[in-house]
């Protein structure tokens, strides 16, 4: 399908709608050929407010009702879909509910809270004949995308270890907490693990076929201590509440990850000192390295330089970005970018819609969204127990050594 | 002690003088309170030929004798240290020996091949009240003295988080193995494990007062496949023994070590890549962050610029490593700089020397030795038991609480 060309209309439900629920709904408003029904929040104003500014900034030309409670969404027969946006913890439980009411399910991302309730979720759909998909947006960044070319290009050679992280200032969003509705606070102050993986962890996923062809076999988390809040709440806001409270969640959580093809993965977590922003990407073969917080590239015999003789130096990574851009991006810069994060996410919004009115399984699908959010689970686990490795669940059940040619969209192996 | 003044004369005993002994001998050479008696290294042809060369470039006006016997070097009575520079696997083992014929022990770098050797050096200190220094030289480099500064002055705030490599492509040097004569290529043959940990630990452990008020508590180790060795080897040299041996040293291996105190430290072990050299480094603490890798350095509220209103980034590190140059580092650029390595191999051995002629302990003492060696062998068993944590032996039997005032040289405290 031509990127801007419309299929049928797709009808969706919507659930959660703070900051980034509200952000979300903006950008599926603008798609001709999706009609939101219905938005859903526990909170009244955010679910008046937003549907009076849709209409009156004419962004949809269509009523949608508005509901506190979120079952009165999941079991209408008008919609096929349901979009959740609501708390992390509350995730996983709606979309299990959503499929057993019959419905598709586009999740906002997030850590699951147990390892069972991703079972749950894979079993439902299952079931049910349904599909999750996880909208990590992140698979969908122009970068990201160009550097999966790279790796299936053989570009770095055979691929031997990624990293990336959540590396993201997060004090004054955590801090405010309460007063701001906003769910980070109480996962700070009680959970100890790898709370939010997968902006690094989806796109390393797609580099390593995770799922199509290897798996994560096992994993191993280590906290830091927790410092970060305390020092900066009590200086910035120490009247409030939690200004001398005990967070658990480490200030820097590191987690490795062992692959069934023996690639090893780092993720890390570090939302809680000051710090400039960063996924951190790194992506290393048996021929070269990528790496983000210096945007280089260093390919044998190609992409090197050598300083005085002897220090062997990457270049700039641009003009490697640039030759092996995805399509898709191609046709979506000729299309003109749009929607939130430099336009990615409205592109993973695409990738669900058109998998809807085409009927393919998501490109990221049940099976993707339960081990990459299983990792904030068995991340706590870890930790709980001084750091042991654990178990990585197999959520295929054995299917992903069979899995190669099943990918879609712009993940489909081979391609 | 005014660096060039020139103390009473340290009469040392070789040990080891293939290329890095070859250049260190070099570095002894210059020093004028220094006399090298005797040279000893299992090949002929290297004891003869350095001797000759001493000589006929006169590099030193006294006679030194040679021989391929450690033992003679270990009993002779007119040394009172000897310098250990031999293949990793013989150090502590040389360091033991030395130690019970009555001689101090300045030891090249390089890690343990097991827990128990360790120990067996510390009491071996402990009971003829002699020490051993391990000569990590990156322990004395101009940068990562200035981020100890840094990091005593409270730059960073609280650190929380250090990470660190050896991260240096070393596939030609280890591909060469037997017919090089270099340890390296048995070690990656049978090996598993972070087999060389200190030039980026050393420091870490300078920063977090390792020791000396602070100690590590447990560690875990992940290996990559190891595929690097074959893939560089069946294209460079097909015809070699081992292009297609099995190699079982991880092509990556990073290690998380938990610190008394809270911090974590991340190492990685990366020598069988196509990579630029870097060690890595990356100092984070509740104020702000260092990173190596972009020569970046962010601290809240000081060194931060924002660009397009929103991205946060930090400044180039120059100014800053200027700001907080050491005083060794004042007087040792006046002074000019010799030796290998941009100078530090010239520090570490002047802080080993005059240690000796001061009569204090060593600035990198026995503990430390073997605390930063021991990692070596921790990370093998971690590994061999599937990424299980282990616990990290305390050295000091309890005395590193009460060790805070016990630092010397430039680690000293409070200074």
């Amino acid at each position: 399908m031509k990127m801007g060309e419309l299929g049928r209309t797709v009808n969706l439900g919507v659930i959660g709608v703070g900051g980034r629920g509200w952000g979300q709904v903006e950008v599926l408003a603008q798609m001709k050929d999706v009609c939101i029904k219905v938005i859903c929040d526990k909170h009244q104003d955010r679910v008046d407010n937003l549907i009076e500014y849709l209409h009156k900034e004419n962004l949809v030309d269509y009523p949608i009702d508005g509901t506190l409670v979120d079952e009165e969404v999941l079991c209408r027969d008008d919609i096929e879909a349901v979009v959740i946006m609501s708390d992390w913890e509350t995730h996983i439980d709606l979309a299990i509910r959503a499929m057993r009411h019959g419905k598709y399910v586009a999740m906002e991302v997030g850590g699951a809270a147990s390892v069972n309730e991703c079972w749950e979720m894979v079993r439902t759909a299952q079931q049910t004949g349904l599909d999750v998909m996880l909208l990590e947006n992140c698979c969908y960044n122009n970068e990201e995308m160009a550097l999966l070319n790279m790796v299936r290009a053989g570009v770095f050679g055979e691929i031997v270890h990624c990293k990336g992280g959540y590396q993201h200032d997060l004090r004054d969003e955590i801090g405010w907490g309460d007063e701001n509705r906003h769910y980070r606070l109480h996962n700070f102050l009680n959970r100890n693990g790898e709370l939010y993986p997968t902006h690094e962890m989806g796109p390393i996923a797609k580099y390593l076929d995770l799922n199509y062809g290897n798996r994560m076999v096992s994993l191993v988390s280590m906290a830091s201590k927790a410092v970060g809040m305390n020092d900066y709440l009590r200086r910035e806001r120490p009247d409030c509440a939690h200004a001398n409270a005990t967070f658990r969640e480490g200030d820097i959580v590191t987690t490795m990850i062992k692959c069934a093809n023996g690639e090893t993965i780092v993720l890390t977590h570090d939302c809680t000192l000051p710090r400039p922003y960063s996924r951190g990407g790194h992506i290393q073969g048996t021929r070269g390295l990528w790496q983000e917080d210096n945007r280089r590239i260093y390919i044998e015999g190609e992409a090197s330089e050598v300083i005085d003789g002897w220090l062997h130096v990457g270049v700039d990574d641009k003009e490697w970005m640039d030759k092996y851009k995805s399509d898709l991006w191609k046709e979506y810069e000729e299309f003109g970018l749009r929607g939130g994060h430099g336009g990615m996410d409205y592109l993973v919004f695409r990738g669900f819609i058109e998998a809807l009115q085409q009927k393919t399984h998501f490109p990221i699908d049940v099976y993707d969204t339960a081990a990459w959010m299983a990792i904030t689970a068995l991340s706590e686990d870890s930790i709980a127990n001084g750091s042991m490795p654990v178990a990585f669940p197999d959520f295929t059940d054995g299917k992903w050594m069979l899995r190669k040619d099943e990918a879609v969209g712009p993940y489909k192996l081979g391609k």
